[in-house]
């Protein structure tokens, strides 16, 4: 079975990542299927024509993303129902959902514009968008090939990767599960703190192990994204129990070798993690930022619930905002804003401005100016305080102004959940020996 | 003159991604050119021939990235010379330079497995990588349409971005810059606070009125992302001054139509255009953030330099927070922590502590929880205080968290930009009818 992949629009050609292709692909990935062909093209009918003749030809489902706006230059509907020759028709019940869309935005009228959007090709399931105008189509048709008669599948989603990704989770993939057989199991473990290829070194032999590239039932991937890796994995076969097994002893293997540097399975994210552990020891964290400007609380509040753990954030950003936070203007003075004192000092204010009970901070060169010869882009002090002890990590990050915040907004979410695991694990081994030496003493 | 891109690598079609494509898409637009279509395949050979065979007969420059390394699954050599019909042969100087590669890293063998780098097509142009074993290739020959022989060009990159992105800089992009012949002018238009059908309505006129869609010189495109639109439009023709006078005419228009809404051109971030604004009326921001806990600092502070204008930010996600900002704990019992009241006093707040010229807060329900019958998910208060007045404007947004945080930060970096310029321009007008005034006294 090939499955293709059409996407249309301009933008997509003038320099826009395609991340619905990415999403798409990674998608059928873990059903354990495969994209045969991406094919990118603009907004002009003839090209968009030909390229789903030419897809209809040698493929067996046909995904189709963007065209299905309002306006002019969006024409997937008119092409795909050219190339089967098939009508379409004024569908009623999708004008009336894009008049409520409209309604629930208190907008009375529909922009005349907008109905060209309720046109559905004859026999074609609409499939509902909940969160735009456009909805999204998957017509069944049969395909001539010489004598024979093939059924094949097209799917219509909108391009706006809000609207496809739902629509594609709640059409296309029960679909492409029910076309599936045998097992296939995907696990994922999120890493942070060490690189591509020193992951690639530690899982080799859990992966030589595994039979990894011997065409056995187990497949391996790295990928780096910023400065998060994740691993992926994958067990096939069918029998359920025995995948099952497999893949429990392969994360097993790999969680000895990574250690404490998984910080979270699947799509984990480091906030999400960090929030979960802030909750489990029942605490809370407070924020001094510098060079990440906000960065690291728009983080922490991406994830939902974290009004729970987070009780604030400072982003002085000008050394009159570090002052009146409480940093000393010796400090300033004597060491810079970017220094371990300072950042130190950031960290110590935080926790006590706020009242939690860990508060982190960050002060840093993101560049491209600002640098000196002892202090370079790149240099980055993180401070992690508790109301015990304050310690400052020095950083030293590459590439542009945006890698280097992200990368030390990341560090600092990482370094405060190290801390707080290991607080929780130094309370945990203080107890247990006391509960031994009570038992001794018996 | 079509050009168009090939991308092999099967991690293409499996969720990664294709950044090369956006790299080539962008670069190619500041030259005022376009690719026509983007095709991802496998490692496949009879694939990624068939592929090439059909670039050949409908564009006249085909970029090919990937499959240039050491590997069984590398073909793209192979499978641009068997449609070719060119042969390749062991090229001895390239062979000499992945050994002085191996060198400087202190291996004195080459792999065997890195010889195979140095085959290249017959005729073709060595492009050499500074960054990796895989030279770049570029090839010119005959393509025969009937009677007629075309003179095509094929340009092969490494797959690796870091490899890729200087060799297409110092090969493929001199080669556009010459072969570029007529004049085609390329501008965009940045709008806020309009939907992408009330956008195509308002330039519906004027795209009619400048000939678009008769096969003219001037194309269109509107582009929604997230809730910042991008109208986009294009010049061509062969006069440079006739091209100019076009676009600028286009631009007048258009401006006319769209007037306030428009906050950039080209590229340009909404906090980027805030920034130069700030910074050419000499004023400071500073902020309270609640419900986007963070992001409008961050977007601020994603601009190079923005310390010249940005003070503080307050990200007060407790009630604890707010009141320690200075919010009244009556307020926040009265009103609660989502209203106009508490909204207005956080600004108020902001604006005194870090003393700046202008401060923005934002309080709302960004959800999916903490919604009430009363305060809905999506309810976002937000404040615009200068030392004058503050005003606060209450919102109503939609979709998922993370959607009505963007819009949310969004909305409060337009709406202050709206408030300096409006601020700005009354201070001229006053400053003008003064004049006025004095003439008449006079």
């Amino acid at each position: 079975m090939k499955i293709e992949l059409i996407c249309t629009g301009s933008e997509l050609l003038a320099g826009k990542l395609n991340t619905n292709a990415a999403y798409i692909g990674s998608k059928l990935l873990s059903l354990g299927l495969n994209l045969s062909y991406i094919t990118t093209v603009g907004d002009k009918k003839s090209e968009l024509c030909a390229e789903l003749q030419r897809a209809c030809g040698r493929s067996n489902i046909i995904i189709v993303t963007g065209g299905l706006g309002p306006t002019f230059d969006d024409i997937t509907v008119e092409s795909v129902a050219e190339v089967l020759g098939i009508e379409t028709y004024a569908a009623e019940n999708v004008l009336n959902s894009i008049k409520e869309f409209f309604a629930k935005r208190a907008i009375a009228e529909i922009p005349k514009i907008n109905e060209r959007q309720a046109n559905v090709i004859k026999g074609a399931k609409v499939l509902e968008n909940r969160f735009g105008t456009a909805p999204g189509q998957m017509i069944h048709f049969e395909y001539k090939e010489g004598e024979k008669k093939i059924r094949k599948t097209i799917f219509l989603f909108p391009g706006p990767p809000r609207e496809m990704q739902p629509l594609f989770d709640e059409n296309a993939e029960p679909f492409f599960k029910s076309y599936h057989s045998g097992i296939r199991k995907n696990e994922a473990l999120r890493i942070f703190g060490l690189s591509e290829s020193a992951v690639a070194e530690m899982i080799k032999p859990v992966m030589e192990a595994a039979g990894f590239g011997e065409g056995g039932a187990v497949e391996f991937g790295i990928l780096a994204s910023g400065s998060i890796i994740t691993v992926k994995y994958s067990v096939s076969g069918s029998d359920e129990m025995l995948v099952d097994d497999i893949a429990g002893n392969l994360k097993f293997e790999l969680e000895k070798v990574l250690d404490g540097n998984i910080f979270g399975y699947g799509s984990d994210e480091l906030a999400d993690c960090l929030g979960k552990i802030l909750i489990e020891n029942k605490k809370t964290v407070a924020l001094a930022e510098s060079c990440t400007g906000g960065l690291v609380s728009k983080k922490i509040t991406d994830t939902a619930g974290s009004s729970i753990y987070f009780k604030s954030s400072f982003v002085t950003y000008s050394n009159e905002s570090k002052i009146k936070l409480g940093v000393k203007e010796e400090t300033l003075q004597n060491f810079g804003a970017v220094s371990e004192e300072t950042a130190k000092e950031m960290a110590e204010c935080a926790l006590n401005a706020a009242d939690g009970d860990y508060a982190v901070s960050v002060t840093g060169i993101a560049g491209p100016g600002g640098a000196t010869k002892e202090k370079p882009v790149g240099l980055v002090f993180i401070g992690v305080a508790s109301k015990r002890e304050t310690n400052v990590f020095k950083c030293s990050f590459h590439g542009t102004r945006k890698d280097i915040r992200e990368r030390s907004a990341n560090t600092a979410l990482d370094l405060l959940r190290r801390k707080i695991l290991n607080d929780g694990a130094a309370k945990n081994a203080k107890k247990m020996s006391a509960q031994i030496l009570k038992g001794k003493k018996k």
